[in-house]
């Protein structure tokens, strides 16, 4: 199905907006062109309505939000709703300051997002009780608990992501991801991308929760031979992004994604 | 004579003033360090007048546009032009929103542009016809009927980049640049570093087209060399940086520039 | 004592708050990431106080500033203060534009900064008399008496780094650190990074002046190994993470500081 998705990706070449933090920009860029996708960055008030229009998925990180750019993506989310685009929301740091999690929310209450990607302390903390610290999550909470609070609490497909993902969608069972690499742990934005591949992998299949997954494994398989034969952070980085494109050619054996 | 503009930038370290995309700033600013050159990043309306009189050349890059970042490259502009520094205008996504497109050709009416570079749906649009999906070309226009309607609309040198780039220029036939590696199509900013080779070409001779031909020529030719062996779109970024710092030892040899 | 560091850093993970550039905002993260810490960049005015003040140390880059950020960084400035957080300041381009000197000195004279990073171009200029050349130094002033210069006016400890680095601190002589590789020089944020490995190292010991000359001690000698086999700037970008994130297991000999 991660097979079928990746070639439906490759034939269409996707129009997906991003709306992200000014950090991982050119990582989640270079990712959607990974893929296969076609990636378009736009802020402005002037024109993210008519961009999320022409686009075939909607991404919003608030990595480095301001309260224009929580603007912006009220604006390209209202755009994407009525193009009946899929919108994914990565609440980076929410739980961390007061101004992240309100946002977050925020977004949540005013936008029909499709699918919410984070850590279990960023989810966590939209749904009260999460611990952060900066934008990595520190408590001890099942990921599982969490996600399933969070789509119970927003009507939305989660995804919480960390050492295993859990996916909690609506009409089927959660599903877990036993992908990865811990070397996605010690880059910045590693997060940011799997929530860009999750955007990407929306235009291409119906069930969300379960696209939500596929992009998951497929983008932590990717990690997982990039970060084979040990590299250090900075060659697993370029290393990632040669992986990642060459999913078609070398397949996607090995993903590990399950009813949890 | 790309031997002697690469000689001569090398010499001169000429500083570069960008106004350019958060998404390709780092791609940008290494690019132009590779060349020889200086690159400064400003875009504060307090300083940018003051910067872009400082430097050689001053490249305007619209890939992240706001209302602020249009007025500061019109202050930077007229400072340019007080001093004659060349100017390039890179007009990301005109075309594909009405903002892009009437931002671009504001800067073009406003300021004496040296050099105008896109691919043929962004300048087509800026002339009425080309078309957009995201920031990527999808109509079928010939390439040098766009450059040439560009160059006489607009009275400025135009390069026109796609899989030939083709360069219009004032006093000299067309010019045709062969160069060039798949691989620049699967990275974000490769367009965005061939608009930034111009302007530091720009600072190295006297015809503007000329000059521009030779910039996308040797930066082609390094991608060229960064593709060959088959590396990942990851690991080809990070060669192509290594082998255009490596043009003035490996030499220019290969260069396919030709009157179209 | 830099081992001692770099294994205090693994152990705590701190916090490290940046409020830095558009151009070397991932590079700073990654780089803080290699050395074991956490980083988190936010520069909105409703949240960098709240964020700050979680923060172990906090570090100031005005490489792309503008007024909205300046007002940001007193924001987190005040707040690190109050919690006793170091505050690291790098005057990026101080003395090329009118705008990017009255700003450093503003944040000199109003927040308690730990520590003052820069070339001696940028350090000369705040003193008065520096030269640039958009983010470059083009004078020849001994970097040391810059730096004392600097130590004495504004009661900070001061690094000016360059071919060799020297550190002023209050009760200690002055520093020198000989490592480094020219290959630093050859890309864009080796400065921002440097002036980040310092704001990492002044979490994991007393003296200021001590700390930051093991900062740049560590942080070049990785530089030398990466650079050593002779990889372009691109590569060698990719290598530089991979060696620091490698200093902990390769252990730090070589480094070379001294009293100057």
């Amino acid at each position: 199905m991660a097979a079928d998705s990746l070639a439906r990706i490759a034939v269409a070449t996707p129009l997906v907006h991003h709306i992200t933090n000014v950090v991982v920009a050119n990582d989640v860029a270079n990712l959607t062109l990974a893929f296969g996708a076609s990636p378009v960055m736009a802020a402005a008030p002037e024109e993210v309505a008519e961009m999320a229009g022409l686009a075939s998925a909607l991404v919003l990180n608030i990595g480095t939000l301001s309260s224009a750019t929580i603007d912006a993506m009220l604006l390209a989310g209202r755009a994407a709703a009525e193009r009946g685009s899929p919108i994914v929301l990565d609440p980076v740091g929410a739980g961390a300051t007061r101004f992240r999690t309100v946002s977050a929310l925020r977004l949540l209450a005013e936008l029909p997002v499709t699918v919410l990607r984070g850590n279990r302390g960023e989810i966590g903390a939209l749904v009260g009780g999460g611990k952060m610290r900066g934008v990595d999550a520190v408590g001890d909470e099942d990921p599982r608990t969490v996600a399933e609070a969070a789509a119970a609490q927003f009507g939305v497909v989660v995804a919480v992501t960390g050492a295993v993902d859990v996916v909690v969608g609506k009409d089927i069972a959660p599903l877990e991801v036993r992908n990865g690499h811990p070397l996605l742990g010690r880059i910045t934005g590693s997060g940011c991308m799997a929530t860009a591949a999750i955007g990407i992998f929306l235009t291409a299949g119906e069930d969300a929760a379960t696209q939500a997954a596929l992009a998951l494994a497929a983008y932590c398989r990717a990690a997982e031979r990039a970060g084979a034969g040990g590299a250090g952070p900075g060659t697993f980085r370029a290393r990632l992004l040669d992986e990642v494109a060459a999913l078609r050619q070398k397949g996607v054996g090995g993903l590990r994604v399950a009813p949890a």
